[in-house]
């Protein structure tokens, strides 16, 4: 396909699409006559994974040729790719004001108790360790006591997560990275949303007449619990 | 306590506990003499859930003001002043731009499956749904696949946050407000550490040589899976 029908196809402006080319992040097409170039469907798939790593990931030029360059090191596993693409994604949750020692270790403590391994650095571990200090400065570290279920719900959403990745099939690794980042940035939004729904639920069911949530018990009517 | 020993015990300093007074955020003392005021514990756990809701729910005095309200609101339910609570906290993830009427549709039909029940206007409907419409504008309808596990992992997490409310103890509304509060407002990082921190190690279990996320399989040896 010509130029202009891979904008079309991909809508990705024509601009934008000499733009990632001249930037290298879009490989060239083939040369069919002089003043003729062919662009063919993995074309298509490098400008979606483009626009969803910067409209949806939020990355910057920089960060999207690294998450690239990891796509396109067919000797780079694939799941180091993923970690690539999961920091680049990651990136602007990272504070550059590290998490206390004493956090760092209950994360650690946490990885171990669960079996969880990582390589090192797993950007996660510091946007947990902070949390965990946000408890302590406000005097609520009564509330770790949240990690244990936290945790079992982190894993099986990630769990998840990558049935989604796997669900592409194995051989195409865009398609692959385009699931991990689009997974990865846009999963946090809906488990809040969710989560937000799912806390009203809780709350009404048991802050009906009766429970402990009502401070005054009324007695239990028809009226009152339908 | 006078008020110098208010400050010290709460960690606010005076000048911010007088203007808390000025803006009735915090009940005044009982005037002891010309010259003198007293404070007791309930205005220490009233600054505490101030500086919450203003320094980790990032809310404004005026909305301070509302979930405030909420708790001096005796005839108002604890389950709704957590409503109150939930909405002031989140304010700044609602968008203005509505999600589209086929994703709230989504949600509302994801709402019935699972039988979640919710006063009108649950501010993380719109969060779902607006990640269901992103999905949809990048192309990947597919990862609404995605609902009903993290649906199951929401209501799980939202069952551990309203048991640490309730370990509070019912009796204390400022309390357990504040623990909505930082809840709400803290677990959403705390869940996205973990998150990925899960993903990793989920990842680096399906990536082992010879599975399914292994392109090329290697040979196994030492280096490989040390």
């Amino acid at each position: 396909m010509r130029i202009s029908e891979l904008s079309e196809e991909s809508g990705v402006s024509v601009a934008s699409i000499k733009f990632y080319l001249r930037e290298d992040l879009l490989f060239a097409g083939e040369a069919s006559s002089a003043t003729r170039t062919e662009y063919d469907p993995s074309h298509v798939a490098r400008l979606r994974l483009i626009r969803a790593l910067i409209d949806v990931g939020g990355l910057s030029i920089a960060a999207v040729r690294t998450v690239l360059a990891a796509i396109d090191d067919d000797a780079m596993p694939i799941v180091h790719a993923f970690g690539v693409a999961q920091q680049a994604v990651t990136a602007s949750l990272v504070s550059s004001v590290p998490p206390s020692a004493a956090a760092e270790a209950r994360i650690a403590e946490l990885k171990r108790a669960r079996g969880w391994e990582t390589f090192e650095q797993n950007p996660g571990e510091q946007i947990a360790a902070r949390v965990i200090d946000a408890f302590g400065v406000i005097g609520r570290s009564d509330l770790e006591s949240l990690l244990p279920a936290y945790a079992d719900a982190a894993e099986a959403v990630a769990r998840a997560d990558l049935a989604a990745v796997l669900a592409v099939g194995s051989e195409d690794r865009t398609r692959m990275v385009e699931t991990v980042v689009v997974g990865t940035a846009l999963g946090d939004g809906l488990f809040t949303g969710l989560r937000r729904i799912a806390q009203e639920h809780i709350a009404r069911q048991l802050g009906l007449p009766g429970s402990a949530l009502q401070p005054q018990p009324t007695p239990l009517t028809e009226e009152a619990t339908s």
